[in-house]
């Protein structure tokens, strides 16, 4: 087996990964990334983007990735199969199911594709917040040790710490980044758009079972403009749309310090109330 | 082989699936519904979509699905493999590959699961508008035949049909009904979810080499409010957030005529400019 990464920061550890054969990798949950029940789904969709960009078949830069949490990850070894299910000149396919032994845990699908110059323009609004530096650092419950892994700067709807009234809005904005300041890759980039606590907790005021069962992030940047955020704040900025009978979705958009939209991410949620 | 419906609507007859296998159902493209290359994907969309709802394994109703558009689909019959990845006690990851031939041209994923009554609140704003009645029917051009599948009726960002002034917003809204008064089911707005003509088209005020590579759809609706709906016409309205290198994105958002959301679905398109 080759080890892909051998960085001892905790995101570059959460993503090593061993190859096995041509279609599989293999990695292992890390307790920093520890989130109320198996690990955070962010870090998962790291590895599992980290898996192709890896892969000596690949062509060009992460475009989107969707990860469906089919059932807990438990601590421990896992193994990630991918394949190219087509290759077409400027972009790529992959196809990828996380298994613990014979059970399938995580599926997921991953588009690649090359850059080119064309006609751009970024339509996105960052929320107007104040900069980083003038807010204070936030903080998860202790509990959720992945969150320890950031510094984050909430700007609007904190996450409900003890239980208080019900906002009317599930919006929460924040300025994050790695705490240790290790620089954004692509990778760490797919972490962060599952960087938002369950919109439902903001609505009503409170703690109850929730989880992401689906997220979608669409990758907005070449590896210039990977390069160019470093390790300063992203500003992250979701909201959900609608709750309904056990399920809500959240869009979200994590722009650059700069005013650049890096990515727009989607997810359904599930909940209990 | 059994047949899985048989009613003459075109929406019905394109998504007719033969089953060949416990794993693979069998259609076929149908020119009602030829996009200016191979089929519209929001039909592909929806065939993906009834695969997975005749399956006799299936449980609960849609609540995502995730296609990825690999290779344009050639006319004539086409088979889709699927299996549940993971069936839990309320949701069910099911992995869909369409085929023709050897060749993948289409890979999906769909979640699907039961609904329960919980706390509910619809957060989204559909856009003030005038109703149907009020609103000239709009078209697209002669060539998208799918089109003419649809009563649709612009209030914002029409296609357009000539060169014109680049718009500062890419933003769409429109009313849509299936022009012959088919009832919506599941199926139909996964179809719908993918309505909308290339954002980019309004930015440069005119037609540029375009096309969906990978779409999500996320259902807010139980039967009993598909039902509800009918075949009144839905509110539909798609923006994009960022033009860069090639990509852009599209998020979207199908409404009622009572206002209620159905659907949110976000899109990744490549163009050339």
């Amino acid at each position: 087996m080759t080890a892909v990464t051998a960085s001892s920061h905790p995101f570059d550890r959460a993503v090593r990964l061993e190859t096995v054969d041509a279609g599989t990798v293999r990695g292992a949950t890390d307790p920093d990334w520890a989130n109320m029940v198996g690990p955070f789904g962010g870090i998962t969709a790291a590895a599992l983007l980290r898996a192709v960009e890896s892969h000596p078949d690949r062509i060009g830069d992460p475009l989107a990735l969707t990860v469906n949490f089919a059932a807990p990850i438990t601590d421990g070894e896992f193994d990630i199969c991918l394949r190219a299910a087509r290759t077409n000149r400027s972009n790529q396919h992959w196809v990828l199911e996380l298994r613990q032994g014979d059970e399938v845990k995580t599926t997921a699908t991953a588009l690649f594709g090359l850059h080119r110059d064309t006609w751009a323009d970024d339509e996105s609004h960052p929320p107007s917040v104040p900069a980083p530096e003038e807010v204070e650092p936030g903080a998860f419950v202790d509990a959720i040790v992945w969150a320890k892994r950031y510094d984050m700067r909430f700007t609007d709807g904190p996450v409900p710490l003890r239980a208080v009234e019900p906002s009317e809005s599930s919006t929460t904005t924040l300025w994050v980044r790695d705490a240790q300041g290790r620089a954004l890759d692509f990778a760490a980039l797919a972490c962060l758009s599952d960087v938002f606590f369950p919109r439902v907790f903001l609505r009503r005021g409170r703690f109850l079972p929730a989880g992401t069962i689906t997220l979608t992030t669409y990758f907005h940047v070449d590896q210039s403009e990977i390069d160019a955020a470093g390790s300063d704040y992203l500003l992250a900025s979701a909201h959900a749309n609608r709750f309904s009978r056990g399920y809500f979705d959240q869009s979200a958009h994590l722009w650059s310090r700069a005013g650049r939209l890096l990515a727009s991410t989607h997810q359904l949620v599930y909940f209990k109330d």
